[in-house]
């Protein structure tokens, strides 16, 4: 289920962050750069006619969609953990899931994963009934959606259960501990920002499968997809590099699914 | 395109019509009288796990699903007109027939019509520019679904240029013009609440295509679908009225799509 | 800080919770029932609108008007607990009062307390932060409102931390355990629905301070406030008889502010 | 009622017009360049935070605090008109003043006028229903604000026949007709760019109370304030090189209100 063992890596962002008159992502850019947008799909970003275009944006590159599903909170961004019943949150999962597979579909393609936003991420890594309610929404829509998320979490253990690919992501920017798991963001060196480390991190994960561990030592990372950032020009640079980097080093870029 | 000549009808009504821990609509009461269901998506009513049931319910009676689609006002139940740009309103449109659609496959069958809700309704009787927008909203999604709405209305204009079935509906309580169009709901006599008569007026919309116009002329009025009402419970009485009447006149319901 | 020592009782309910065409509650039957009023202020329930007339016949009958602030969340009712951050917590509780204050001062009266709704109101029960937040968000309208809520809680510390007054509630319909704290809503007995009892018990929290604990023990429930409810008919004539009993027992119902 | 005979003039702009992390104005900038903010209070843009820290700012610099009052409308920013029936608008224009007072009292100030905004804005100049509604929620408040908008308008007439101030407005990046009416925004030339013209209208109309009309000749225009845009950095600039204009030709910058 990872493709370290292949020459090839996807790389995913998040687009599409607006609504109304507010936009924070520059779509058309990171659409140069990434094989898979995760795409909002109105719940915390994402008005109709933004989806729209980056559906017709995405397909028109071929860059894989896939339906950034989130809690219903546009004042928060889908950043406030929320204890949504399961069946709200599966039927909410379903919902956002088919208004985005309208746009993929105008757009001559279709919606070929899930990852859920934000809280709604962090929540169902350890959250069992959320993780189960969201991989039951997806379920729901019967398009046999990949779920897009950290290995060894809730939502790739539903995501099984529920019959459902589960298909592993690694950060280059984030700091791992020797288990393999990430270092929590507000921890001292959590997030790295030299670009060099980063790249080489990237093709560390993308090639070998691996990447240098907190405390030193190597460990195993498996992932089918690196995830980058766009919502700032610096982090859509970085985003570049990593592209170009992992291209230099051998690597091919395609969307996982 | 009209059911006249035939001896079917169809019985359309507004379901779903609930958010959160809202509702307005006896949906089961409702679901046991209609042939099709105007289900709300989630624009002016209809939370994600409303729309999932009642698609169930409606499925699992051979009720069709209809896309109810409308203005983005909670607040207003959707029934303050807005100005909204075409391209957000063909947005709009696709959005919310996209998340039915999931609900409605998910229940075994799709959705099969759509129907503008309140201010949307009105307006796109008359303004040509939203009555384009919202069929190609309609048709962007690809399904090539009929617009319900009112014959020589602006929609069923738009619907047919987009390639799109227009179906007429009429309104057995409401009062007609000599020119078959219906009386402008604030002026006296426009709404019938007698249901007898009610009843009579709707078996001859559906058998003979002609109601009796206010001037107490004769006025054919071609309708594959009658609308009745079920936010109250005596609008509910009604509507089970007329479906038994129908059945009496020899009439055979079933959904028009 | 009780008003267990005097003759008098306040009764307070959930009002206005109502948002566009749909409302939950008999607002006019309940204000003749209740002395203080929980108002919803458009986070999970509660239009201007409503909130207007909701003050306007509050006013005329001297019942006291309390912000019943909510976490935003129409879809959830605010039901559905959040991780809001502190600073958008405080604000957004400010926010809610200061547009009630707005529509009591337009009856003539103000706004007399705060009291969180749902989710909000079981959060604060224990969670110390978010507490905090609700009690700097009512500091910062500057009118010194008390916070109405359970004797014990983080709530009624973190107000007394704001130097703002804590006025004690309690529920006749509930059960206590020997310690004087709610037996949790899901345990067995844990909500009493014999009219006598619950009347009985009104009567002994209200005039004696003291109810009989789920271990038949006799325990002391200091309370300036009755809660009772109103979104179900059979709700509000228990609330009624409620009434009835209190003031049969001699007891004077009195706005606790 | 104009200012025109004295030596000072208001800048007025529009800020806060942010929801949750989407932020298109620079507050901090532009609340160094206007006498006068226009605060967007939650309807169109403003969440609770931003509606706290911009009246934080704007005391701090002695600049006075405007209600923004807009349409429900977060996905069309308040851009597209709505049929608001005027009782409901009357609560909604109240509710938006509440809640923002309560930010202005805590920052030590208070709200000192009210602006509509958006659609609302454009519809009041000629709708005499939704104008009056707009009037009535201002008086509903009892603050007795003065309402900002077009000499001539209904808006205007509205205010004065409620009892409320009315301020006239101008703008000097917008050409006007010879009867000293706006030039419509889409017209060719309605809308001036140099920045050279700009703040040499500014100067005439704050110093002379005239401009040049598109026909060439010279037109009076009356106004207590001069409306500048912030939401990009070049408007930003002008309304700099604006405020820097008026003061070299001897004008005081100061609220209106």
């Amino acid at each position: 289920m990872t493709g370290n063992d292949t020459a090839t890596i996807d790389l995913n962002a998040d687009l599409g962050e607006g609504f109304g008159r507010w936009h924070l992502t520059d779509d058309e850019a990171l659409l140069d750069i990434v094989t898979s947008a995760n795409v909002a799909c109105g719940f915390h970003a994402g008005d109709p006619p933004t989806m729209r275009r980056v559906c017709e944006l995405a397909a028109r590159r071929g860059v894989a969609i896939g339906a950034h599903v989130a809690y219903r909170d546009l004042a928060g961004f889908g950043r406030r953990a929320m204890d949504v019943p399961p069946a709200e949150l599966a039927a909410e999962t379903a919902y956002q899931i088919g208004a985005l597979e309208t746009f993929a579909r105008a757009a001559g393609t279709r919606v070929r994963y899930v990852k859920p936003h934000g809280a709604l991420y962090n929540r169902t890594v350890h959250d069992e009934e959320q993780a189960e309610a969201v991989a039951e929404g997806v379920a729901l829509t019967g398009l046999g959606l990949p779920l897009l998320g950290l290995p060894g979490s809730r939502l790739h253990r539903a995501a099984r259960r529920a019959g459902l690919p589960a298909v592993s992501e690694a950060f280059a920017d984030r700091a791992y501990t020797a288990a393999g798991t990430l270092v929590p963001r507000r921890a001292e060196g959590a997030v790295l920002t030299d670009a060099d480390q980063v790249v080489a991190r990237s093709v560390g994960i993308a090639r070998d499968g691996q990447v240098t561990a907190r405390d030193g030592g190597t460990v195993r990372v498996r992932a089918r997809s690196l995830c980058v950032h766009g919502d700032t020009a610096g982090a859509r640079d970085l985003a570049a590099r990593v592209r170009e980097g992992l291209r230099a080093a051998g690597l091919r870029l395609e969307p996982f699914a």
